[in-house]
């Protein structure tokens, strides 16, 4: 009923995450109202991220082999800040209150059913770091959910005997959220108040 | 912070009707997972929809100069659906109760302040397609808000004199409902109910 092109667009729409089918409808008509150059802009910006990966040292999104964080040679490297996703390492760098490195593990460990085992997240990875790096404080940044609290304390507990300074972020935040929805405060906050787990 | 690429993108989803930054946050996140092809692919059918246009007739999308439903022969030229926005021409077909053409006003008249004026609607379009066309029906299908019903009333008054059968749609959908959220059977039955106005 749709023209071709116009039920294609809406098929992609409605494959993206909380996007049901109404809604991609609605946004394709949307874009459709839109000027040519605007659409050609939008579709040049969609294959434009496929030029960028993950940083091969701390898997945040980069644009080079390393991201902006990694080059960085003013960041503290004795303090490194484990997060589940690359949206977190923004959440946190909103807050202008640390200035410490990353590791970005792609995921939690989940209870059951096992969505990711050790071995799909970034953990071997993070083992190499702490090796070859002088590290001297972790702090585990994983959500407040029972899925990040399990990750956390697989971690402590894969960490404890390094000798290694191991922080989780204060609760300020409310369980069962994301990191990333909290507001700048409550984050910096939470970042002061981190504690020994 | 992140780098530019992304940025971007995110701009252009949080442009979108009902994308808050946050998620556009995440649908770019989603997309950088995807494979190179498959944001190809999607890039390619933003552009395409460059090449629709409304239909020189009803105003509905076409892909030529008149749509699907202008150019089929075997719909039922007597009846004349008159609907404010291409979704709810897709929503009707959907009940598959409905055999006759279509026009497309563009929105509705407006309360105050006045978004449209009958000027910026497709209205004079439809009297001169009235006037042409050998008409005995016309449904005013616009939604059952306030302003659907004020364009409908509108349209009504000024449709009176020329002897032309008017109905609206019947009031089986919810007060202050949208026609493209209804679903298939309550649409079905209002077009089965529909009345004199």
């Amino acid at each position: 009923m749709y023209p071709k092109p116009f039920k294609k667009l809406i098929e992609h729409f409605s494959s993206l995450p909380s996007v049901g089918p109404k809604m991609a409808e609605r946004l394709t008509l949307h874009l459709f109202k839109q000027s040519k150059e605007e659409l050609y802009d939008f579709a040049e910006s969609l294959r434009a991220i496929t030029g960028l990966h993950l940083c091969s040292h701390c898997f945040h999104i980069a644009e080079n082999d390393l991201c902006g964080i990694c080059s960085d040679p003013h960041r503290d490297s004795a303090t490194l800040c484990i997060v589940e996703e690359p949206m977190d390492v923004i959440a946190i760098e909103r807050t202008g209150r640390y200035r410490g490195r990353y590791h970005v593990l792609g995921g939690t460990l989940e209870v059951s059913p096992k969505k990711h085992s050790e071995h799909s997240l970034h953990i071997s990875e993070l083992l190499a770091r702490i090796e070859n790096e002088t590290i001297t404080e972790i702090i585990l940044a994983t959500n407040p959910t029972t899925e990040g609290d399990l990750t956390a304390l697989y971690l402590a507990r894969k960490l404890e005997k390094l000798g290694i300074t191991i922080t989780r972020l204060g609760r300020g935040l409310s369980t069962g959220g994301d990191i990333e929805y909290a507001d700048e405060l409550t984050l910096s906050s939470a970042l002061t108040h981190r504690r020994t787990l």
